[in-house]
């Protein structure tokens, strides 16, 4: 199987993340890529470096301004008088449709949902490169590959086609979707990350061309909150084309794996060609967010059941933060392929 | 003229103000009331404690379940381990229609706009009697007074009827223009604040029995940022009763007071029989944000021009932020009138 991985993706280092009113280091460190790369590794995976496909296919889902947003943004801040170092948010519409002010610290606030998404001077690089693993992966898979693997890292789900938020800037499995479709695949998203994907959610609410399904812990009382809930199920041409399945803070593998079948049973019923794995590892019992408790031979089941289905899978990186388990549980998944 | 203040309102005292991604002492600090008292008094003012007219005349105003969320949410936040000792929001919802959270972090960040309206242990109660001032206000030219001031602080016009925002939590002005309405008045609101009133408009935008009208710093590159365009006008039945009237940065007397004519000749043709003045102090050149350079003699000049409208008025305090001229400012406009 081949695996991508960029070193630019290393250079965006956030600091900031603002919890419960306290500001900590945030868990979306450079150093959850040598986890999850020497867990690929350690099932056998030597890592290329993506080629660059060039910026259409990250166009192709999200929004011009808000690209153009996050390739000035760092050094339209940094001149401010007093600025942090990092681009934060302060202020947020109440609606996509209020007024699009021309200033930093108003587009901040409109294109950042929240303040785990600070942005450095290299957050747009390694969030590009990090796209860009995930299109090599989707190229891979369309030149015939039965499963490919990008450590995208920053991740991207919890973007949307106009606004970065909970660690996220590109929507690393958006675009691997898009590109899938745009090469007369009609693919699904399967989202098995502890936290709803609701950027992806977002992009293709309104869509019937792709069907995402998200399982995740109950959004009730966990990010992103405001969204993952059983009754969203898409509006206009792509109703009935989203699934979530929130499950109660804590439930284990086989609360887990009872809701695969279920998203794997819609998946069957879309009739997709591929699908697009969102591939967060933070479901973990050992995970620092606490959200559900899968064990690492649970992800070797997730992984065994999803290769089941027989379709090619694009295995996109998305959560999962330090532990001692980080790194085993990418190498648990890749031996249930 | 009967001018009101309750000692409660002093007892809110906001810790945290994020700007520029940098955290810093709030400049809404209770400071403000003695030097706005200062400023009465030497204009002559005797302050009066307001009665308590109760919870009705905000919940005509406000949504029940922000009004429960505001009473209850620092009393659940700070059970949070490891929580600031301030509500402050760090996530927030795309629209208003998105899911509605139980948790406390989820509601904060629905309900709170901004970094800039944290919430401790006694503002529900500073708030609260600061609305009470507004209404006793407007009781008393209700009850036949010419004009009447209320010193309410904490401000009140960035909050929407289910949101804080901006150092503001109840709708001083919007409750006072509402308890006018209901009172057989046609009232319209006139909001001199150098920021936009972007809640008092949110709350009327869809409705034409008040006339909502608001002189501001162009808030392109200024708080509220999303909200206080020319093109703004109101929907509905409030189509044409919301008039924004921004000017650049920096505007001098002779700017404000062209504007000041253009807001009076449309309250005029709303035939408004009372005018709320949402007063803000803080288009003053020396005031901390430096929006608009009104002189002090500016503001004897803006009060002469709206009392030369002979409609009664209730004058409710919003904005204007600690220096020298702050309290001098209300005694110029004091005198005014």
């Amino acid at each position: 199987m081949k695996v991508f991985l960029d070193s630019a993706q290393a250079a965006h280092h956030p600091q900031n993340f603002l919890h419960q009113g306290v500001i900590k280091p945030s868990p979306e460190s450079p150093e959850r890529i040598e986890l999850l790369r020497k867990g690929a590794e350690d099932a056998g995976a030597i890592f290329h470096t993506p080629p660059d496909a060039g910026l259409a296919p990250i166009a192709a889902v999200h929004d011009a301004r808000y690209l153009t947003f996050l390739q000035t943004i760092h050094e339209r801040w940094k001149v401010l008088p007093g600025a942090a170092p990092e681009v934060i948010p302060n202020v947020h519409p109440r609606a996509r449709s209020d007024g699009y002010p021309s200033s930093a610290v108003g587009q901040a606030g409109y294109h950042q949902a929240d303040t785990a998404c600070p942005i450095g001077p290299h957050t747009y690089m390694s969030a590009y490169a990090s796209a860009q693993s995930a299109i090599a992966a989707t190229d891979a898979v369309l030149a015939g590959d039965r499963h490919a693997y990008a450590l995208c890292r920053p991740p991207g789900h919890h973007a949307y086609a106009d606004q970065a938020g909970g660690f996220c800037f590109l929507n690393n499995s958006a675009i691997a979707a898009q590109r899938l479709l745009d090469h007369r695949m009609h693919p699904a998203i399967l989202d098995v990350d502890v936290h709803h994907g609701n950027g992806t959610q977002g992009i293709f609410y309104a869509r019937g061309d792709v069907l995402t399904v998200s399982i995740h812990a109950d959004p009730d009382g966990f990010y992103p909150f405001f969204w993952g809930h059983a009754e969203e199920r898409g509006e206009g041409q792509g109703e009935g084309a989203n699934l979530n399945l929130p499950l109660m803070r804590g439930s284990d593998d086989a609360v887990f794996l009872t809701a695969l079948d279920t998203a794997l049973g819609a998946i069957s019923d879309f009739g997709a060609t591929a699908i697009v794995v969102a591939l967060g590892l933070d479901a973990h019992e050992d995970d620092p967010f606490q959200g559900l408790a899968v064990s690492t031979q649970g992800f070797t089941r997730i992984a065994s059941t999803i290769a089941g289905t027989g379709l090619p899978l694009v295995l996109v990186q998305e959560g999962g933060y330090v532990s001692d388990a980080l790194g085993h549980n990418l190498t648990a998944f890749f031996e249930g392929l």
